[in-house]
């Protein structure tokens, strides 16, 4: 794994009270875990942590505001799991792309990323937008399967099947002894 | 149907003399003819055409040019039956959405419109980017289900459902009913 | 003063831990006072208003973390002058202009505003540089001209020439009897 | 003089049929002559030379209809001298900075460009704009003072002055010994 490569962590922070938010909360919960060990390993190699993460309508630009009122939403419990670090950065995002309306790109640039682990929910709205976004601006991509989650398993399948084959992207499980050397070349 | 729709043309001057042309040249022309009669109605009820078409690595915004070039490629029985009209507006868009480095977002403010009749090539590429981006920008959004195409009619499909269930779009066919009351709510 | 008119306050939750900072603190101070009260007479007409302020390298997007960051630099005194309401609006921005690589412009649209207050420092800076894009973006401007501030006088005067002349600004005083009918027209 | 750099020509094809426009004119001749030279000895070193140039409300990214049209304008003398050769670049922009709605920053990208050489008409408009966003973009810049034109030249002096402090501009003459190694560094 290179220091040219960043882990984004989309929309982890989330309040889950809409419609369809009970489905979502019980497959983010397994990504939560996965992810949540993750992270760990990969910061260890010296990978930044970039939170890239809906406004909830507070405009605020403020993650400890965003954080506390995530906290008291259904989805309390992936939040919990996924605290951000002191060290990671945060980077609130107005519409679905992180790339929209945000400083993520300055920031990618600023860590000269080139590589990106796109991971969080959901899986075919935040997740797809993000990739296709990240794709345009040339960055290589990986979506690890099992690090990603929709409402719906086969909303979440076609998403990643589109990743795949139009965006070149890399559908690894987060385990594969890929970590080691799948941006190395 | 309302001035404050455009519809919208992607791709389809095209050279398609990449791998996998062939594919999407024959799914493209059932497309073409029946764009072509789609155009010829909608202009008669006022509503702009606007051409949104790769650059071809010619990097010149020279639509004349652009059109020349596409002539001589694989596309060229498709290039046929599209040709611009000089009362339509022709966009060149450097990467897969037609809002990314290009002019399309201020064209469209200055014809105040607001929904999107997306069709051209490819469904599962250049489309679904550009509708992505269209929904951020909360354009309202139709994607007619046999006014794209893509190499494979499963993506095709496969995008067809994202773009319905992630970004709101109707996919009803070219010759709906619901063309003259789809966007007049 | 209309509800389609926002108050933008510039970079005034500020270090100024930088060379020149001396100058521009002392410049700033005299823009707070007057400001402070211009905000406080035009919030009481519903005017929303907008901090768009640097993020200082701290690229968390945590506008709490910021306040207390530049409460400890040789900003202080103009942070203490113009800290945020809890209902104000907090955006944080990379670079210079207040549009690039944030959510202002879709805050713009969700608040419907159409004329821009600019305000804040360094005029000949962040202030022209968030004109001139808010300009390309059709907002109407009003610069008041004792509330905008510089590192040197004659550059502050460059700058409100060039925003008057190339960008339609009003530069009237904040005080003026404009206030009431500026943006009604 | 290095390959990472690119000669930007703004709005020199130009129907200048508006107020102002004969000083306009008259000051852009002097500018075409002497930009004609260097653009020919900046192309034998390699340098590409990108044009960047108003859509004068064509919409059409036509750069051949483009320039038939400003060929009948009061600007007809200027565009005489400055018609791009055919390995020139030509990008159409529908507002002021070069940079807000074009492909022009994807071109840069592609061709490893860190450089920029501005020039072109207006300086106290479109340039000192696609100046601000270069600089944001974090491209050097050389805005030769005998490069550009204004309708005034206190307004060009004023936005030189401008450009040169806060964007970190060199503004050198063409003619400038610097020409070799300005961008060495």
């Amino acid at each position: 794994m290179k220091q040219n490569t960043a882990l984004i962590i989309i929309d982890m922070i989330n309040k889950m009270d809409f419609d369809g938010g009970e489905n979502l909360l019980e497959n983010s919960l397994l990504v939560a875990e996965r992810l949540k060990e993750f992270k760990k390993k990969v910061k260890q190699q010296g990978v930044p942590v970039i939170y890239v993460n809906d406004n909830f309508g507070l405009w605020q630009d403020n993650a400890s505001e965003l954080l506390e009122e995530c906290k008291k939403g259904t989805g309390e419990p992936v939040v919990e799991q996924m605290e951000p670090d002191e060290d990671d950065y945060f980077i609130i995002k107005p519409k679905h792309s992180g790339f929209f309306g945000t400083q993520l790109s300055i920031l990618l640039d600023h860590l000269e990323v080139k590589n990106l682990i796109l991971t969080g929910v959901a899986g075919d709205i935040c997740v797809i937008f993000t990739a296709n976004d990240a794709y345009m601006r040339e960055y290589n991509l990986w979506v690890p399967e099992d690090g990603i989650a929709s409402e719906y398993k086969e909303d979440n399948e076609n998403a990643l099947r589109i990743m795949k084959r139009s965006l070149a992207a890399r559908t690894d499980s987060l385990d594969s002894s890929l970590l080691g050397h799948i941006f190395s070349s």
